[in-house]
């Protein structure tokens, strides 16, 4: 394939749909969506507003990082704090698909839609892939970004039409268009991160304690596993819980899972053969975070699991 | 230590102890409750009953192997079927120190309390062992199998007097003595496994069908490590769920954690680095059990996790 006969038809398309009017895109920081931010911003320059939004389940430090690597790139974007709505939208749910419905309605019905009133933007710019349609279509996952293929008008519903310039496109043909469109490295070979951020790394309730828990674990596992050359690394927070001992005393205990995968486009995924002593040192890290006293690996292929847990 | 001696001492202190009265001890197949059994037999012949309680929670075809494997050195041993009991008292609980206490108090003030009743026994042969008391006394976990311990006077609450001739044993002493009284080296040599059986392999609620599950991937880990030298190894069924796909279809199902481990004496534990083959076969053998699409290793040594999970 021609990525870059792809990026010219892609900003092309972009700025003919659009006209002289003005769009609106939320970034991630992941490989998809900041993808979509450079192609949207070539072809729209000012007219395309781009925002941050701060769930509340970014990893440490996420939300400036992302800020700050668009800034040195030229494009704005503006940070919107809207963690206390998402909290708020998750409590008490402990179900995958509440939770991750809980997400996308806050984003698409209040966050992300009192933007695009204020904004008056028309059309929204969205990262979604092959495979998000293909899982959506096939009732494996909900994902959280593929509204048109749910039967969910976005137009009537939200008063703003979606363009999905990378729907035909898997994860390794983005990473192309990133590296067409001069992207630094460490975003176009970024692991994939889910929408739902870290909700999806919490089996049962989503708490801004175990969001704190797990996003500690993450740390750990990107650090780990950030020069692997894994396709994707995560650290789940499990609602169960174990006995264990701390200082001679019976601790009941959380439990991180610690998954890390081959694939090559996300729709099959082999567990990776981590080196023991990384397996060891990893969990001997993972389990110096408060409350937590188990470290399990993932063995686990796609199929039969999905890469994520929620 | 001289475990030739330690045999001779607990013989003659068994019979004077008992002298002309009866005994009974129940048997779950375990190292600890198999040398008791044989003791008590050397020292008090018929007048030790032996008694097996199947309570729903053995391993695939255990009750029946147990009963044939002490025929063959001429120890009758009686099979009791308290498998209604024993999940009626489990039914609708999850906190891992309720299970250990329905499954106790089903024990002793239930099966076992109408058992020595009915025979006139006057003192139990108990397979307590020293890292149980420690544990114990240390507030790691409660043992089903320490009354006096734990401030319970089992003369007064439940007629009859233990005995505890192990008492000063660590595991690897009971399997010297094990081998001092020639017992089949698949004893000497068996793995632990608790008393509480399978009900401390599940997290969550204990019901016939979850046992099957749990009873399914323990058949696959032994077979699997039967023959690797690890100290204990074993399959834990948790009671959270993930997501997956099966058949193309969305699958929202369980999870098996596989724990193989390393130790002496069960007081410290580390993980078993089993080769990645093996492990891919496990997680191909484990996700076949019906409704089971994730298996995980657990990497956490003791501390600061138990071995078990309940």
């Amino acid at each position: 394939m021609d990525y870059k006969a792809f990026v010219e038809e892609q900003i092309a398309g972009i700025r003919e749909t659009v006209g002289d009017q003005t769009a609106i895109n939320a970034l991630s920081g992941g490989v998809d969506s900041s993808v979509v931010t450079v192609l949207g911003h070539r072809a729209l320059g000012d007219r395309l507003k781009t925002v941050f939004i701060d769930n509340a389940l970014m990893r440490e430090g996420e939300p400036q990082q992302v800020v700050e690597l668009f800034a040195d790139m030229c494009i704005p974007v503006e940070l919107v704090d809207a963690r206390a709505d998402f909290l708020g939208a998750l409590a008490g749910l402990t179900d995958p698909e509440q939770k991750r419905n809980a997400v996308t309605s806050t984003f698409y019905r209040k966050v992300f839609g009192e933007l695009v009133r204020k904004t008056g933007a028309r059309f929204l710019l969205h990262g979604t892939i092959l495979t998000d349609i293909e899982e959506s279509v096939a009732g494996i996952k909900r994902q959280h970004n593929i509204l048109a293929q749910l039967g969910i008008d976005p137009e009537k519903e939200y008063g703003y039409r979606v363009l999905e310039p990378l729907a035909t496109l898997r994860k390794d043909g983005v990473r192309e268009v990133a590296r067409v469109l001069g992207l630094p490295c460490k975003v176009a070979e970024r692991i994939p991160f889910p929408g739902p951020a870290l909700a999806t790394r919490i089996v049962g309730e989503v708490t801004d304690e175990r969001v704190a828990t797990v996003r500690a674990a993450t740390a750990i596992v990107e650090e780990e596993f950030g020069s692997s050359g894994a396709f994707q690394y995560m650290a789940v927070l499990l609602e169960d819980r174990a006995t264990g001992i701390r200082d001679g005393r019976r601790e009941f205990g959380q439990i991180i899972v610690v998954r890390s995968i081959h694939s090559v486009d996300a729709r099959e995924a082999t567990p990776v053969e981590v080196p023991w002593d990384q397996l060891h040192r990893i969990c001997r890290r993972i389990t110096d975070i408060p409350g937590v006293n188990r470290c399990l690996y993932d063995l686990t292929p796609k199929p039969p699991a999905t890469i994520e847990y929620v």
